[in-house]
């Protein structure tokens, strides 16, 4: 995929464009440039993870020191997923209209971010539509798998897939729909340098693909072998 | 929700638009007008369906006589959908560069239906793409979970939970995008006239949302009663 790399020629003739973003000639209303340095920013996002990492680590051992380290690990999937789709995805989906201009935190993250993708700065109406989604559903419902995953609970297995497949579908489309629109309409909303390219727009969306995928597949492949089980004892016309 | 009602003034002034669809100034390539009239187009595609759903009654009886009445409807609804996810909505995804100019039964349907929804008929990033995954994932396998609750199978409840909220996702995100466009970026895309927004775009959709939304319920609380009897037997450790 050389998506970043063919940018139509016009546009690379436009000179002192109001903003850093693709295309080059798309209105940015209130544009303010980062404060923070880019190593700051992301920097920070790192921190952030980590601690989020570290305090469900230590929460989830004290609480059942003897979870299986797999289980162990997607608990903390779930936490940083959770975080992540409420509070930083929601701060851009409540937030959508004055992105531009924002110098907090989040503000100026999502401000690097979409130098990979401008639709974040645009008011795309699938981007918001898609990330306000996540945040309102997979972001909770994150937190609930986690908690239910903690307690055993029987609903455990069909919720952790709802929240993956409805991960891995938003991310899909996310995908779909940019590439669709580089390849057929000619419009790219990636900055040039691969490294916005693969780095922002390609792997970190990837996680949201990769992780989900096993951890359906893991709760498909339980939830048949539960009915499987349940079937063969004749236990209840109920679940069949 | 006034949404086909309040048009902008400078929309209605242009005179002698190119075609009936709104926003009256969008492009729709190749446009030509439906030869077939609206009550033969209804009437082929109503006919289409009753022909779907009584093939699969008359099929599901023979194959299960014992089938209880609301898993018989339930095979009936998943072959429905799967024949208008993979036919239906996979033509429109094939042939989505050309829809303005086709006169074939579902070139014309679905320009019939585009006076509710015109990014049907300008390429649409985000409904080219929903509409794809719906053909690509949910259509066949529409069938599979049909097929797997005539053999009650037991992967029947995690696929037909997966299907189900694919749908409901897809059809909130088709809601939602294009009511953002016409409330914050005043963009309206259906014809002024409430039968064609109520009827075609609301009602149409809505079905997807209310249905799977009762099977999603089902599967979930059939798995976690599923779960709930393999835990108390302690039959197995893998599906906790």
């Amino acid at each position: 995929m050389a998506l970043p790399l063919d940018i139509p020629a016009n546009k690379s003739k436009i000179a002192h464009p109001p903003h850093p973003y693709y295309p080059l000639e798309v209105e940015i209303t209130g544009y303010l440039a980062n404060e923070w340095s880019v190593p700051a920013l992301l920097g920070a996002f790192s921190t952030g993870c980590a601690v989020i990492f570290g305090m469900t680590y230590i929460i989830i051992r004290r609480v059942q020191p003897r979870m299986p380290v797999h289980e162990v690990l997607t608990v903390m999937w779930f936490v940083l997923s959770g975080s992540i789709h409420l509070f930083f995805e929601g701060y851009y989906a409540l937030n959508q209209a004055r992105m531009g201009e924002l110098q907090t935190l989040f503000g100026q993250l999502w401000k690097e971010y979409a130098l990979s993708d401008s639709r974040y700065l645009t008011q795309n109406a699938f981007v918001l539509c898609m990330e306000s989604m996540t945040a309102i559903c997979w972001g909770p419902l994150s937190f609930v798998v986690a908690s239910m995953i903690a307690i055993q609970h029987p609903l455990r297995h069909p919720l952790q897939a709802m929240v993956s497949l409805g991960q891995i579908y938003g991310d899909v489309l996310y995908y779909a729909t940019s590439l669709f629109d580089h390849y057929y309409l000619g419009i790219t909303y990636s900055r040039p340098e691969a490294y916005y390219f693969w780095g922002y727009y390609f792997l970190m969306n990837f996680f949201w693909i990769v992780i989900p995928g096993i951890l359906l597949y893991n709760s498909v492949s339980a939830t048949g072998e539960a009915f499987k089980q349940v079937q063969k004892l004749g236990l209840s016309k109920k679940t069949t």
